[in-house]
């Protein structure tokens, strides 16, 4: 069961620089994404509502897709235009279309109805081209559930642990708690790591043998984090009391956004970009960072498909939460109560159909 | 669910040029099927009646098959004759056997009671050793449930868009329709296509740039395809006024058995042969000609098993028919007919038994 | 379903030489184990009570595990006893352990309640370095349930089918049907088979040309055989009229550890030593003797696989027992009279525990 009424990344929009189709699946829902002559986006139900072959196995033929079987074309609101061979085409003749925005450099649709797709929704996420970071990005699919790595993006704990390679991050990662806030459609987080080591993926942007590390991040429903990483002096966490720094300008800066799109129970894809400052960094810092990230990646992979495998050989064991888990506690309650509300509406409308039936 | 009463095509029959085993599995069946000593086939169930391993890992002795497990051997009609250091052999020791027919080069097997299976009902197909044909055949497995199959070799408005590579036929096969007439077990498709530009498969059998094509097949349950094609003078559709031509003689022909048989319900064999005539043919047409099927086969698999994926992902999507699912519609109406059939007899069965009991 | 209270074989115990953790699976749990600076052993369920990641991918810290997902902490005996960042450790914060046991080079896996492991339950194996023996050893996977391993084991009828080129052994295996007793928690299989040819797999232990052959072995729950087989002169078997030979040497002697655990419904381990006597043996037979053992185990588990795929295929198929099943069908009855028997004592505890909350 996933959520309808939100935004999730379909994937990076560079995928679509000319005439491609681009199929993906969010959510059991498999759909064909494509650049119409206007610049803008059209997402349609990936399945022909003749014989339900994929319509990405078919073909552009200017704005409309032509589904290669036995050639209905359908218009980008999903219309059904032309039966060959037909003159009348009946009016259920026509696949399901999604909202769908290009913006900051990801492919976001709207898995619920078309009319309350509210763009305002979409997280404040950074764009690949935005002048004043210099991003890498890439992207990679689990064997596993989407909570799974929603649970390990929200409670670094894990970094002690599994990273002490890649990011090479100390103890203190797991040894303190971040400031977690829960918000309507998103959970932040935001903590201080003072006098730390000089992470691995930044140790090329300064000479400073350790920092006071400031991080924060905002985790939005259904799975996407905007989180901003800074270093200072030693002693800048203890000068603002432990609160955010304000009016000062860090030695080290870097952001990271990051989307996790559920593909079905077991399978989901994983969209990321990471970047230097501008004013700080440089390509080579870029490279390396994104190198190193990409490095962590793989290593939250292994252990999040372990987890996964081990979970569908217990579905009923009796886990035992600790105090890392406050924000991904947060954000399932998020998570689930808005399935919840979903459902209801759902049950709602069918008693309301019923009572106009009665 | 399948139908049992109908002859199955389990394979060639070269297949069985000695002493072979020949396993096959039909309507989720596994049989195992050899040739006898005096030329015709026997067709056992391959599950050893003793602990279920395969008999077609067994061996033959004369006209019987021991189990390689405990040899265990059974006769040509599934009896257990011998039981290894055991005199006594229990009258239920003893597997299915099923009508099986070597006719027109393949191996045909009814999966209902031996005592209804009736010849007659094999479908009319073209031996690969007619002396009127240059045939070559072959044979290749589909992921896919083989009414799908059905549908693809039912509806030739697929031609235009699946397959203009291959065959590379024009537009009219998609915005013409053919006639069709549901007969007691098979569906007839018949049309002419006037004027068409000579189809890849017999450009090497006429020196024409179009012709008018004739093309008529009869489908018959389970899944076999009887289909032959003429090409003609153009002109000679409306001389014939749109009727079946009649004695004159065609520039081109050619003769193609295909036959679809479920393995199981996501699993399918299509074996196929396709021949030029001897008269205005050659072993290099003939040659030609299944190389571009095989091509074409291939395009075939590769949208009906995107169809199959798309279907196993919202098995209850409406679908909505057009004018050219007429012949599919015809042929799927049989079937189910057939099945409800089966079922109605098999419970009057019970009840016929449970009053007898009581 | 799979009996709890007994003692399964986890594997060789030369796996843990050091510092390794030993992840296996057992009836469906997994388990890993590791020896502890006092040299014996300690098995933790393989599935961290925090969310669910497995120890066996954490890290050893003298005896005690550390998840590496988020740095949880457990003594030998499951219980948390480190939770980074958090003082306080729930009760409930712990992994069950199960006993665990290195004997006669096997590590032993009670299942049930630690409490009533008894290590007297164990099977009268024999140790690879003991000092009358010239051990080879090893172990395969199966893709197959147990039972189908325990019946090949059980019943040597199948010698004279599945392993005339390995082996080697006539007809007799399947025409005479050994002696079987039924125990407590085992079955005890003997026999005589009088002059037979040399078995391939002692040929270079004796000049004769043929051998009264004694074999005898025990099958204990829940898959633990153990067997001697022994070469005597021809007339040895009707000078002690078909009983026990008593107070001579054989001419050959050989010994099989074999043991076959579920890992879960369709997948089993099998582990295997085969030995000559050191007295009449040398390392050269011994070699010689598990090459052909391990050709044989291939050739069986190509027969038990087949059986099992045929088994999926139809899961109610009707069986015809024969007698050569005897020994087998002793033991699917200890086994499932215990299953029925852990059932109940289940039922009762629930029952125990509705009265005391009533
Ligand atoms: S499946 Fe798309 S046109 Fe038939
Ligand atoms: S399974 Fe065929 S003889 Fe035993
Ligand atoms: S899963 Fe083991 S510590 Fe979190």
């Amino acid at each position: 069961m996933f959520i309808r009424n939100c935004w999730y990344v379909a994937g990076w929009s560079d995928v679509l620089k000319g005439q491609e189709l681009f199929p993906c699946q969010i959510a059991n829902e498999p759909i064909v994404i494509y650049r119409k002559a206007d610049g803008s986006l059209a997402a349609l139900q990936d399945r022909c509502c003749h014989r339900a072959a994929p319509l990405s196995i078919g073909r552009r033929e200017g704005d409309h897709l032509r589904c290669l079987y036995h050639g209905l074309r359908f218009d980008e609101t999903g219309k059904c235009v032309e039966i060959p061979g037909q003159d009348r085409i009946p009016p259920q003749a026509r696949v399901r279309s999604f909202a769908v925005i290009e913006r900051n450099s990801w492919i976001w649709v709207w898995l619920g109805e078309e009319a309350e797709a509210d763009p305002d929704l979409i997280p404040p996420t950074v764009a690949l081209d935005d002048p004043n970071w210099i991003f890498r990005h890439g992207f990679m699919d689990y064997d596993a559930n989407y909570q799974l790595v929603h649970d390990n993006l929200l409670d670094f704990s894990h970094l002690t642990y599994v990273h002490p390679d890649s990011f090479g991050v100390g103890e203190d990662w797991a040894l303190t708690r971040p400031k977690v806030t829960r918000m309507e459609r998103s959970v932040r987080v935001e903590r201080w790591l003072p006098n730390q080591p000089v992470p691995n993926h930044i140790k090329a942007e300064t000479d400073s043998e350790a920092l006071d590390m400031w991080m924060y991040y905002d985790f939005y429903i259904p799975g996407v984090m905007v989180m901003y990483s800074e270093g200072y002096p030693a002693g800048t966490s203890e000068r603002f009391n432990g609160e955010p720094p304000v009016g000062i300008e860090p030695i080290t800066r870097d952001v990271t956004n990051q989307s996790i799109t559920p593909m079905s129970a077991q399978r989901s894809r994983y969209c990321y970009s990471w970047a230097p400052r501008l004013k700080s960094g440089s390509t080579q810092l870029a490279d390396g960072m994104i190198a190193i990230a990409e490095m962590a990646f793989r290593e939250d992979r292994e252990i999040i498909e372990a987890q996964q495998r081990s979970m569908n050989l217990a579905p009923d064991a009796v886990l035992v939460p600790t105090t890392s888990d406050t924000a991904l506690g947060q954000f399932r309650w998020i998570l689930e109560r808005m399935l919840k509300a979903e459902q209801d509406a759902k049950g709602d409308a069918v008693v309301q159909f019923a009572a106009a039936q009665a």
